[in-house]
């Protein structure tokens, strides 16, 4: 096989597959062992092929974060899927329309939604109410009690809706700097909705599940008392701020962006790459007292296989519409030449990927992508 | 006509064709009045269909951002385009192709450049030196005379390569808080050129040509002493970041994303829309003591049309993948139902036209965009 990078010529995202189907094995036997449902987000990888690895690994049940996406793994034999988005009423005549042919999964949180699902729809969807555990986006407070019961009531009395349970994302297990913060946010969230299903059940409304997951509790915890069924996504890649909070080692990023040096600028400690923030993203995270964009990692001596581990004191330090400045120490930038290939780590590579739209395994494979917002006329 | 926001289901950039026209033949006009050249950057707009309307105006000149981007415009007939890029060492033998097809302005800024160019092309094309005028992105500095006149007898040494002159992006008048300031500051920068053209003059390196221009500093002058052409791209579109700064008026702002309500939370002040990172783009601008992603407007009665001015006190706060969540008064919140349409203003409308990949104009007229970081395989 020829060396892969003297063919890339542009900003290109490297994904190892080895590395993220070793990170989609150990989640989903964690979570076999712990005995609670898998149901993988699938908007960091929103690949076909990808979600295949998903499948061999036994997974049947899985998450979008959008109708077209649940739409687009419908599409490749996906047949039970969660939409994790608060009903959006102006897309419930589609989703109608997908749940004729799928096990179909809603968030609702307020009795103008139920409202709206129980005028438009006329297949049964499942329904999850969502709560807001402690991270303030979107969902019921999970204290609201009486508004939750209440709800729950309303979905009950309409009966194409299948009242599954509560569902959350514990988001703000993204600001956790190591993973014992990351494990103590999600149990204290587990526990909040643990505690408000016992009151609904007291309540008499029968048996609820709860489904909770992100990445950084997910990858902390090895059990996941009084949870039923968890979501994480961004571990089939990690990133650079995922290995920083301690969810994952370096050695488990599995995508990083492939960028041509096109400035050197030692005396600045400064190296500007072709990458920019419609490569990367300007996603940030917090490192060394600094926001920065991403790491940095040198291509390894055969010019294939994986990249290296990140080199100390470097990082992308700035982003414009196409450019990368990384700041590196001077000791670095001696061995670079104009033209030479570094490897960025991203800060999240949710968003890297959706903005370069398809991945280059490391033998050169090309892996497809859904289309990033495609017009309404081409979807539906 | 029927009305065209009820035809909305999720996020779609609307595009004002009025208010852009509008841009653009006032920066035109400026342009021919000032006796400098426009050439108009089309990185923020993207598209085969909008580069009709400049020229309309008469513009035949262009610059773009990427190999890509140029070759994208040569498909539409464009043949002078400046690739305001540091030579990428690894698209060459591209650049080479397009050369034989096109005039084709290149930026250098180091001898291994040059030497790259000169092994690589054997089609004639124009040389930019990239100098960093304060901004400290790319380019030489300002002050690096000696190293800048020698770099410019290499370039005049390589028959193919014909030197045009001192390029520069006065990128720091985006840092500017209002339009004395960006006046300023590009002022400045132009002025630094203008100084170091001298010295090369005096060098015997004959007539060269100096190239500034960035939309803040565009926008706030009415003439351009000692420049020769501008390059502004932004202006076009506009965005909530340049009203700010007193680049433009709310009313000369092009595009806006609309973005259906799917939660109400009057009680933390908040609403969330379903529109995120990946339509927006992340990137921020600082506005009443904090980092925001934009601003937002509702819609006009007739429910198509123009949005409006952008609501005091209200703008958006946080962004996850797909929500958007926005900071408003609850006397705003209150006229809200779940469904409604909002316009954002974005922080900065290339990335965010960039994460769209199409716009809708208020007649409901599809315009397309160059795709969005194709794999080589495709585009070359």
């Amino acid at each position: 096989m020829p060396a892969l990078y003297p063919a890339i010529v542009k900003p290109t995202l490297l994904l190892d597959e080895q590395a993220a189907r070793a990170n989609l094995h150990r989640m989903r036997l964690k979570a076999a062992k712990a005995d609670v449902r898998f149901r993988p987000h699938f908007k960091t990888h929103q690949s076909i092929e990808i979600g295949e690895w998903f499948r061999q690994e036994g997974v049947e049940a899985i998450t979008v974060s959008s109708l077209d996406m649940a739409e687009y793994f419908t599409s490749a034999g996906w047949r039970d899927i969660t939409l994790a988005f608060s009903v959006n009423p102006r897309q419930i005549a589609a989703m109608d329309r997908l749940a004729s042919r799928i096990r179909l999964g809603l968030l609702v949180e307020s009795e103008e939604a139920v409202d709206a699902l129980r005028d438009g729809l006329s297949h049964p969807v499942d329904i999850w109410l969502k709560i807001d555990a402690g991270t303030g986006r979107t969902g019921l407070p999970w204290h609201a009690t009486e508004r939750i019961v209440a709800l729950a009531r309303q979905v009950n009395g309409v009966p194409h809706m299948h009242l599954c349970g509560l569902l959350t994302h514990a988001g703000n297990t993204y600001t956790a700097q190591d993973g014992q913060s990351a494990l103590q946010i999600a149990a204290q969230e587990a526990g909040r909705l643990s505690a408000l299903r016992t009151s609904m059940e007291n309540a008499g409304l029968g048996r609820l599940l709860v489904s909770t997951g992100d990445t950084p509790g997910c990858s902390a915890a090895e059990n996941f008392p009084s949870v039923d069924e968890i979501r994480p996504g961004n571990f089939i890649f990690f990133d650079a701020k995922q290995a920083s909070a301690g969810a994952c080692t370096w050695d488990d990023i599995a995508v990083a962006l492939a960028c041509p040096v096109v400035a050197l600028h030692p005396q600045r400690g400064e190296v500007v790459v072709y990458g920019g923030a419609i490569h990367l993203s300007k996603d940030t995270y917090f490192w060394n007292g600094k926001q920065v964009y991403g790491r940095i990692a040198l291509p390894p001596r055969e010019n294939s296989g994986r990249w290296g581990r990140p080199l100390a004191h470097s990082y992308v330090a700035r982003l414009s519409q196409e450019h990368g400045i990384l700041s590196m120490p001077a000791e670095e930038i001696i061995h670079l030449r104009l033209g030479d290939l570094v490897f960025i780590l991203p800060a999240h590579s949710c968003l890297t990927a959706q903005c370069m739209g398809s991945y280059l395994s490391l033998v050169g494979q090309r892996i497809a992508m859904m289309p990033a917002n495609l017009p309404d006329e081409v979807i539906n």
